[in-house]
């Protein structure tokens, strides 16, 4: 059964040099919007879901064109708010083989959405119109304003007894020097408004402090998570490892920890065209499990195919069907389709 | 000695997303001209002989682009007929790894091929004008309409002494339910018309309904096709195995039946660029080989090769010419030749 | 006080050849969506109504890209029913000068829109969620079944009190030969159930049958139009006078009829991009208008201008707001805006 | 009655920046294969006769470029010859306005036509089997080696009962210092062999060293041309005379000298898209008409349709068909055709 | 004599939509970096000067491809330091006919140039090394940080015997409300530096709140000019004004104000591909003139030309040599080079 | 500490065709320019020291695209000289997979460089100037003006005392049948002037003749080297064994002899994008590492990691700095940099 669901966060403007040239060799830009709110929504509205971008961009002709795009990946913009300045943006340049790529930012703190005054949304009407709320640790990382419309909206939606969904996402370049300290506070009271969270046990060790003496990565997963999953009441944790090979394909496992037990995805191993949103993708596999009862090996394998085909598609925001994910779950090898 | 070549086919245009992303993320096409037919008519025009398609085409400015393309591929156009009302469309979407490509065709049976009166064609002349025929399984899909035209044109070739080859070509889609019944008989009849047939085991067993104990196909393809032609007169039968290997590579077999004998290719494993055509590049290569009175082993091993290189080349119709594939028998590893 | 509005017609694929080179010169096209319904329900969309398109897609990947465009273009999706084979395609080849444009449509009889059943569409609800329904002759052309549709939605309307409007839209090439005469009486029925009617004289002379002692297209028109008014019981009708000029410039003017008078906008005189879809920012001005209550006089004003616009954007489909609008109907001559 | 007409010229690659920008600006270029032999082959190849180009290309992936652009250009490529080292070539900056395009040329006199030996070509056998020869001045200026040919071509030609045609097109930066001295005795020798001639006033007087006391080019013309006429008993002279308006529009006028008459077409002015390559169709129209007994106004006036359409066209060649210029000729206003 | 010329301000980056679509339409951008400064140095290097740009860029990929696109401007970069955050950025949309260019600036006030510690530059070095520096009103709107460093410099300059250039080149937009309140000063302080004054009689109204009774521009212009000069020292004063033609052709006069008298440019009318940096090209050829010691009208038709060109270039940045611009005073007609 | 370096040597335009098409099917070219001094000059550039080009290009647009183009990669062009007719060339077509690439050359020794006088260079003044000349066999293989402006320059340097670089880069199709005899004391002139060699034992073997009875290259290279030092009296040779893997990616290992010991870097394997020029950033890294005073071994690891890079870079000249080679010589395995 469809459900209705919104994700609060930032639009993104993705300028991408076309090819695997540096901006200073190239002259064009290939544009696109995204942001994990956008991935979120859109890939769950492929997934059959009404999804709803919580948002403010400019009036002007950046945010006309942030809207366009969003109604084309499917979203439902009636909760975007228009108004500030202008809109984040990063610049992608892809890397090649050994060559990494490289994302720089111009700055965002002075964006639309970061500047949005909170009147500007009308929380309690979007709380009562919704199943499920989607927030990420990178909307976290913004500014006390942001983070007060993240609580704020994920109480309301609690209250009317809707699932919040937390997706840690921690990004050491955004909170800066003694960044762990700083945002330790903030994420426990988001895993505390959590019914569902994305971590692994990197955010264990380093946001939360959590202590373990075993050193292989899958053991500390093993022991951390049903602690947080107890300490912060979280009905539903979920994660991956992912490992770089020699050859340039990435393997993905996934995890899903929930009533007490865990579950484990078969490695995927795949290569890679565009990785960037991959994360959001697996985390869409993921709620769209929960929401539809799937049992959770079949929760966890489907989110690690998600993730897998996003890999595979141009740009941040995946664009698989379930259908799509299904036949990518049987089979990995393939010829055309004719 | 060159030989003079026509192929009785449909004109398709070919209309290809650019890159790795779907018509729903695009905006622009590439489109080319292909078909059986003409990939066929193209590569033996390469490797030095005349090269004829038998078709036709519009009287508009679609009809006139795919003239000037055919041209362009060295195909002479001078048995090419111009009226009906539309050419056949299919869009392809690039697959990357695990992900598919994707086809879509557009409605093909009104196309000014598939619509032609027969006595647009003057098949007398052409019979007498040429050395060689080629058919397909695809045109024979088609409407009883075409399948008259083929089967005149081939009993017309074959009354002045020229060679028919038969390519089995079965596509399930085409046929639809039944598709096997259905299409036997006319099967049946364009292999007793037949001097050189393309097929493999799987033809002999689901069109022809033929049956054997074994379950590996290298087996059942040593048991089957001598009976195909035992039973229905055929000089030279040939075909591939592939398989698609895990790091997306595929490899390639080739296999040709002549004279009681069967003779082999070598196993060729590559990386593939763009796959659609390559079958009629090892069928290409078949004929050359068998017009050129190469030995057996020389015939399979030049096909092979010929199909290898067509997966590397962009666009349906192959573009090496006899020099570039002797080359790739040699040797697989190149570095830029300067 | 925004109004939700409806049009019913098909999707076409537009195919445009970039640049003024033709199909036979040229590799890749631009492709885009467009059709009177759509360009309708967007232009109505972006001055702040809510705009539907009521037609049928293909459940294929030009479909998904077709619904993926119009949400880009802001029209909601959901009263299209997914089904059939294809989407109507149309080549265009841009004109230079004295060179004129081409266009070449394949067959689109055998569209998904065209061969759609009825009992795909709920019309009766359409009608109850909506105040307004545009129509337009092309789709009136088609056959038999499309017809249906058109006059039991009209009807539906009707009788739920919306408005409808009828844009005569009579192309030649689509009727056949003794086109008029086949044409006049479904005509007639669209006439007899429309409130706001699109055409000029020469519908009424050839369409209609009507006839006049004058020669001048004006004096036709003013003595023609009130005519087809009461003959029809039309409360508005309304239309433009083009004439192309020597420098390749187009002059506009129009005319709306209402309450028993003609009011007429200024000849307007401009450079022309891309003249496709512009008829149908004229009506779509119109619609505005009245359902705005402006003045009969700043109506045609508006709607002109609306049209002028439109000659300079690329595409089908009119991108103008009524704040661009209203800023053309002031001033032609514009500096860059910074 | 199609015909069958030879041209004998270079094979030149153009390599044109796109849009309005220079090479220091820009990093890609549009290539495509030209020269006033390709563009008379091909002009008269789309009025219905067979037309072939004699040259000489070289033995590697630029010649095997060129031979194919030929074919899509609808030339019959068999008289072409294989060997030498390259093609010349030229860079087109395109201007805008008041600011002027720029051609630079490569270094041509090496290119394999400019080099290549006599014995390459077999003329006899050329010569027999052609109605028309076309020679242009450019060829004459490049070297002995060149000149040489083309006049053992012409005679062979003449000695068939073949017609000659000569283009003078005098290009000083070709000629170099004391051009016209230098280039005069072989101007003289082409024009002896001719039977039809492109030339102006201004020819007459420079190259010819003819002398006038009139001072208007029209006057200058009507007194130069009759005794051109007489001196090398040419049958047909034909030429236009050109004038760049103020705002960038062109006007061309052709005249026809023919039976001891003038006959001129109507003054033609228009936009200009590409200018090169519109002389050759002019040419193209005057041996059409000639070829086919059009009267010689007709004759003019198609002749300067031609050309008119050839400057709203992307590429040297000209690419309109018989029915696009005589369509030309009637009206100069155009609407999209649909 | 070549002289040594240094403009201080900001490198703006700008992303332009290509063709004439908007930025919701479109989803690939052309970029390049520009601004006064880079539009002033780059075009005096190209007539034979050596041309600084005194700036700063961050130390980031986006720095790098700006770096690269100033040496390739021709521009010296030796003169600007690496720091902060980002470069500012702005896009256009390209407007057609009647319909405007857009264009929409993200925030600049963060940009690496408008938050350099003034300790970055080496004023007196700076001042030591060059004949001339430019600056100009945009770069003064920014803030109190950057007014200081214009005006330290300025002093330097001065100090050292160069000579000071001002364009006082007001935007309302970058001013605020009481913009011209806040601004005099400033400007009436960068006046007073200054030696040659880029103004019009709009300025001396506005800004320096000068009155007259005259209501004619150029009238006014007569009277206000003479005396800025004398208020403020000035030696050379000057100027165009434009006029937009109803054909979308722009008409552009000059003046010049030295030594107590006026000289004026014809009026010059032409085309336009690309208005944006026309008024840096004017006025590079009055520095250029002034330099060079052409006499008065010979230098302000010099400006005007290269002005003129410049409006048929793509990008802000001017690209004329100095026999390009005196081809272009001498006929506005043109025909391809070749 | 920063060096002047500059290097002697072609420009040469290479036009390669986009994707993986050849000539014959496409129709545009993306343009660069680049050569072996271009890649040195820049590269060291890059690594922080003044990089200059001894070169003469054509006074003309060509040219001038490709002084902006040197410009923009970093390089001083003062001391490059205009003159001459016009600009090597080469014409690249990507490979794929077991399909090699192509690269086809225009003629190039009627050049600017390979033409010009060697009085337009100023060799004293540039011997002045630099530490550090750079030269190759390609241009050694020219003609006996180039070869005599190469050994006066390394002859002027070397009194200057400035360091010479000899890179052997010996090329068959460039010398010819009997091009080892011929290019033999020409060779050893320049290893006799040279401090710095690039070369490896098949240089050793073929060029200058020695002798091994030796199979395996290692040992053939342990062997002759050492000779080479001691025999023309070089402080420093370095060079790389290269082997292409079946997978298509190539293996690189690199060697330093220097101060009568071996340095060996560890084989990098790796995915190629772009071959061209990475033997330049190799000889680069070598040069780097011994003008910093690099140990050994760290200066052959960077150099082979700095050619690594190179093969994943468009274009044939290295972008690489310091850092990024720095970060490439730890680790090979990469994810997205944010």
């Amino acid at each position: 059964m469809p459900k209705v669901i919104a994700a609060f966060g930032e639009v993104m403007m993705r300028l991408q040099v076309p090819g695997y040239a540096s901006l200073a060799q190239e002259s064009s830009l290939n544009y696109s919007f995204s942001g994990t709110g956008v991935n979120i929504a859109s890939a769950l509205g492929r997934l059959g879901h009404a999804g709803y971008l919580v948002s403010t961009l400019p009036d002007n002709p950046l945010g006309d064109a942030a809207i366009a795009y969003l109604r084309k990946l499917g979203i439902d913009t009636s909760f975007i708010s228009r108004g500030g300045k202008y809109v984040g943006m990063y610049f992608l340049e892809n890397g090649f083989g050994v060559r990494p790529g490289r994302v720089t930012y111009t700055d965002r703190l002075g964006s639309s959405f970061n500047t949005a005054d909170p009147a500007m949304y009308d929380f309690s009407t979007i709380a009562r119109s919704i199943d499920v709320i989607h927030f990420c640790g990178i909307t976290l990382s913004m500014n006390e304003n942001v983070r007060g419309q993240m609580k704020t909206l994920a109480r309301e939606v609690k209250a009317n007894g809707g699932t919040v969904v937390f997706d840690c996402n921690y990004r050491p370049s955004l909170w800066g020097a003694d960044g762990y300290t700083f945002a330790k506070p903030h994420y426990e009271e988001m895993l505390s408004l959590a019914d569902i969270v994305f971590m692994n046990e990197k955010d264990a060790l380093y946001i939360l402090g959590m202590e373990t003496k075993r050193e292989d990565r899958a053991e500390q997963l093993g022991e951390l998570i049903p602690k947080v999953a107890e300490t912060y009441g979280i009905s539903a944790l979920s994660g991956t490892h992912r490992h770089i090979n020699g050859d340039n394909t990435h393997s993905l496992k996934g995890y899903l920890y929930k009533d007490g037990a865990f579950h484990f995805s078969r490695t995927l191993t795949f290569s890679v065209y565009d990785r960037i949103g991959a994360g959001d993708a697996y985390a869409s596999g993921v709620i769209h499990g929960l929401l539809q009862g799937y049992d959770p090996v079949q929760t966890v394998e489907f989110a690690a195919a998600a993730a897998m085909l996003a890999h595979t598609v141009p740009g941040d925001t995946p664009t698989a069907g379930e259908l799509d994910i299904l036949r990518a779950m049987g089979d990995h090898r393939s010829d055309v389709e004719r």
